[in-house]
C-alpha cells in the first residue's frame, strides 16, 4: 500500500506517524471515507465542505485546495494501481509538547490512503446498543472526529450478539445512527432521519437523500423503527437495508432501496 | 527525547507509528499519566490497575506484568536522565486493515515516555464548559481513553475565555470533572466529589482523597460548586485549588489544600 503523508507518496511500511502526534496521543484530529469509483472520487467537494467544517471546530488548520486534495487523492489511488477504493484523509493537530491545550502553532498531519472497495454485503442485522450512547450534547456528534471508541465499542457489542451493525440512541433515547451509518426509517410513507441536533453525523449519502428522495429529518424512536416498512443504513461507500433489529425481522422496500441507491450514485 | 516503543528503546525522533495504528485512526486505546519523583513512580499499582482495567473495556491485549511496566518506566526516566517526570503509558489497539470493528488478533502499540515534571502553578480560574458535555451513559467516562476531543474543546474554550481551565457538566447537568482533573467541593463540613456514575474518571488521586480525607461520593451542582467553601482539583501531577468560577471568586481552605497535598504524596 502507497499513502500520501505530509507531502510525500510513500510505502505504508515506510510512513512515519511521529510518537507525539496529537492524533495518536489524544484522538486530536478529524478524517474523511470517500468512494473512488472509475478513478474518480464520488461527491468530493461535499467530503471536503465536511472536512473543513470539522478542522474548523477544533482549529487545525488546513491549507491545501480542494484542487490540491483532489489532485492527491488521484495520485494515491494511481500508485496503488486501483479503480475502485475507499480514500481516507486523516487530518491530525500533528506533534505537539504534552498537554491537552493545544500549541499555538500546530504543524498538522495530514494522510492519505487508499484501499480496495469491497462490495458491500446484503442487508444488515442491528442491535440496539446497551453499552454506549452517542453524546448529541457535544459538537464532537456533527463532526467526523478521530474519537471512534463509542462506534468501536457499540460494534464490538453487535458482534458479540451476532449482529452486524448497532443502533447508537442518544442521551434522551432517540435514535441517533448507527455505529458506520446514517439511518432512514419509512414511516407512514414518509421517509425519515434524525436530526443533527439528535446525534446524526451530517452524512453525504443522508444529504443527498434529504436532497433527492424527499425524506425528511425527524426523531425516532426504537419503536418507530423497530415498526417502519422500510430500514436504509446509509454512508459513502453503501446504502444496505437493515434486515432485523435486535432479533425481530423489519419490513423491506426494494424499490426504495433502489432508488435510495441511485440517489446515492447520481453526481 | 527517549521513549520506549514495542520492547525498545529509541530516540522519539526515530520512533514510528504505523499510519495504520488504530489508536492514530480511531483513537483506539488507553493512557496513563504517571508522576515520577526522585525516581520513583508514585501509585503505579493503581495507575496499572486501571490501564488493564481500561484495556479489558476495549478488549486490548496487554501481555507485560507489573513489574516488567515498571522496569519500562524506569529505564525510560533514567535514559531521559530525568529524576522528576511525567511519564505517559498510551496502549493501543495498534495496525490494522480499514474498518471500525477491531480485528480478532491485534497487535497492540505500547509507548512509554517520559517528560520533565514542571512546577504545577498556583489556584486555577475556572469557567463551565458550554461547548460540551461529559457523556456519562458511555463506559468510555470510567476508562482513560485516547478520546481526548471533549476535553480538548472545553479547555480552548476556558483558554479563549482567559481561564486556566473547564469544569464539564454531564448529560443531567451535574458536575463531572474538568477537563485534566477531578474536583472536590467542600460544602457544609464535607468534602465532596462526583461519583463515577455522574462523568467523573476514578482518578488515582482523587481514590487517595476518599481513603485518606474523609471525602465522599455525592452528585455536585454548579451553584454547589460555586458556594462551597473550597474546591480541589486533583490529578496524578497536582492538587491545586480553584480560585475562581465564571469569573467569581471562590472560596479557599488552605489547610484543606495542605492536607489533600499530603494525602497525593503519601505512598
Amino acid at each position: 500500500m502507497i499513502v500520501w503523508l505530509n507531502g510525500a507518496l510513500l510505502a505504508a511500511a515506510e510512513a512515519r506517524i511521529d510518537p507525539t502526534d496529537r492524533g495518536f496521543l489524544l484522538g486530536d484530529g478529524v478524517f474523511e471515507t470517500i468512494c473512488v469509483a472509475e478513478g474518480e472520487p464520488r461527491h468530493l467537494p461535499r467530503h471536503l465542505h465536511r472536512l473543513r467544517d470539522g478542522a474548523a471546530v477544533l482549529g487545525i488548520p488546513l491549507d491545501l485546495s480542494d484542487a490540491e486534495i483532489d489532485r492527491i487523492i488521484a495520485s494515491v489511488v494511481a500508485a496503488n494501481r486501483l479503480e475502485q477504493a475507499a480514500v481516507r484523509i486523516t487530518l491530525t493537530r500533528g506533534p505537539a509538547p504534552r498537554g491537552v491545550l493545544p500549541p499555538q502553532n500546530p504543524c498538522p498531519t495530514l494522510l492519505v490512503a487508499a484501499q480496495p472497495l469491497t462490495a458491500a454485503a446484503g442487508a444488515v442485522d442491528l442491535i440496539v446498543a446497551k453499552t454506549v450512547r452517542r453524546n448529541e450534547l457535544s459538537v464532537l456528534s456533527r463532526i467526523k472526529s478521530l474519537n471512534y471508541l463509542d462506534n468501536i465499542l457499540a460494534r464490538q457489542e453487535a458482534a458479540s450478539r451476532g449482529a452486524g451493525d448497532a443502533l447508537l440512541l442518544n442521551s434522551k433515547d432517540r435514535v441517533a445512527e448507527t455505529t458506520v451509518a446514517n439511518l432512514f426509517a419509512l414511516c407512514h410513507g414518509r421517509l425519515l432521519t434524525p436530526p443533527v441536533a439528535d446525534g446524526a453525523l451530517p452524512g453525504v449519502v443522508r444529504a443527498l437523500l434529504l436532497e433527492r428522495c424527499g425524506a425528511a429529518e425527524a426523531s425516532l424512536s426504537v419503536e418507530m423503527v423497530a415498526t417502519a416498512d422500510a430500514v436504509l443504513l446509509t454512508n459513502s461507500l453503501s446504502v444496505r437495508a437493515a434486515a432485523s433489529l435486535d432479533g425481530h425481522f423489519l419490513a423491506r422496500d426494494r424499490r426504495l432501496e433502489r432508488d435510495a441507491h441511485a440517489a446515492a450514485l447520481a453526481p
